[in-house]
């Protein structure tokens, strides 16, 4: 209850990226895990129940969603929630992740709701409404949401207001790790460079006027880490920005592959990894908790180690 | 009756832009009535309740989007649901979501869901069995999706195995209607044409392989009316794509704008309007689907006559 009183407290005055890196110095980690709940790999003793129907599904998810928090939550410094499998089933899915964001504010951690959203005007604010401002006297649902950014700037707007008027914080997506990236985001521009080099120029741009204490801004990026040379350079064009780093783990990327990443402090990076740690018991003999607490275990070390902090 | 039979019965079987040109044509009309239900927006019989809490906010906008779809459903083809502000209400408003893509379904209408979603591999996977697919002995929720493409080809690919195998469409973000659009999409590159061009490049590969009986492809692009040379510019880079073209209407463009976008045939083109139609009591002293009904057959004739068919 401590670490809740102290985030419920902090949150409504600390930047984004300030309450991110208390949390990474005291518990000496950078994981976020990835909460992507897919009902056919569920462990055994859930998916029994999730095979019913739609909202028994919804209600194993959540009790798979609140083990992996138990587990990992001294590990890690925030869940990711990866909105898709949740909207897989629909409002029973949506009740789920709702008691999931709350269930992981209470263990004292940060939440990150990935929905990579992007859209115009007041549909924008729409998003930012539904998951980074406060709802019926309740806290926001997440403390930061991924962000698409092929909109253009006014699409960024909402949640850039979020993050001034609730501190809340952003993830844009700028090079993301899959093998299509490279179809549009690869692209050379007339100057010479990289589309997503202008994206992360935007990026640093619409960050500057939100910056924490500690020189971050709330405005973070998404950068794949699975092309460890464009993680330099990402590093470069946006040094006060947060990165979000996946691909470690299932994608393939190795902690060694992000330690440029931590130049600008302990919390100037964060790893994520979904699979490798929620579905660590699929290649173990240990329960899913224990699989999973295990693998996080070891993953915030070697980051840890990597990063050089 | 005739109608929702209709629809169901070819949804297993047409292409979706075969579905979309058979209605078009039966009903004279390219047009789409956004639903965009803003709880502070709504009439006031309705945001009497709205106020109470979310449960009956959610209520209350499955009760006036039933009510629109009344109002609407002889004079357009198909209704687009623009997520967000159903998402805004959490499970409440997923569930209004729901009620209303049945309802609309069952008028005998199309249903566009306005995710403008986007990720890598499994995680499109699940928007695409979100929206697109059958779940538990239930037509899909949608029979098209807003798909944003920055991403690149493999996190469309799910969405593009949707259109084969369930007779889905698929409208791809290539040029929007906000002004900002240009801080990205008019980006040039390296070959001279700006970026939104390469990503209708994009889009024709994509739906080569997915032509329906009448040359139009299940793979259709989101074109901004607000740029009536741009239209013009996506008809030539995409003959086989039907444009979806907001901002007509609130947004300031006018039907004679996009009669460009038309010249692949009647279907080739669907017109959005949202706030001028759903909120036209506002300026109006009719009852609210009175006032809906007026300015969607309004539109529905404008557009037909600026189609030229």
């Amino acid at each position: 209850m401590a670490q809740e009183l102290d985030v419920g407290t902090r949150a409504a005055t600390a930047a984004f990226p300030d309450r991110l890196a208390e949390a990474v110095e005291r518990k000496r980690t950078q994981i976020v895990v990835g909460l992507d709940p897919r009902v056919d790999l569920l462990p055994v003793e859930l998916k029994g129940e999730a095979v019913l129907g739609r909202a028994e599904a919804g209600r194993a998810v959540a009790r798979f969603c609140r083990g992996i928090v138990d587990a990992v939550a001294p590990y890690v410094v925030a869940v990711k929630l990866q909105i898709a499998f949740f909207e897989a089933l629909g409002s029973d899915g949506i009740e789920a992740l709702e008691d999931a964001c709350a269930y992981a504010r209470e263990a004292g951690l940060l939440v990150v709701a990935d929905g990579k959203r992007g859209d115009i005007g007041s549909t924008a604010r729409a998003y930012a409404a539904a998951y980074l401002e406060p709802r019926e006297h309740r806290p926001p649902l997440a403390d930061a949401l991924t962000v698409n950014p092929y909109l253009g700037e006014d699409s960024v707007e909402p949640f850039l207001q979020a993050c001034r008027l609730h501190a809340a914080g952003i993830f844009c997506l700028v090079r993301t790790s899959n093998a299509g990236a490279s179809d549009i985001q690869d692209l050379t521009l007339s100057d010479g460079r990289p589309l997503w080099q202008h994206v992360a120029k935007l990026v640093t741009e619409w960050g500057e006027g939100l910056l924490g204490e500690r020189g971050l801004s709330s405005v973070g990026a998404v950068v794949g880490a699975t092309l460890p040379r464009a993680v330099g350079e990402a590093r470069r064009a946006m040094p006060q920005a947060v990165f979000l780093l996946p691909g470690v783990g299932a994608q393939g990327a190795t902690p060694a592959d992000v330690a440029r990443a931590f130049t600008s402090g302990p919390a100037s990076a964060l790893v994520n990894s979904s699979r490798s740690v929620i579905y660590a018991f699929r290649s173990s003999e240990a329960d899913w908790r224990a699989a999973a607490a295990a693998e996080a275990a070891r993953l915030a070390r070697e980051v840890w180690l990597a990063a050089g902090w």
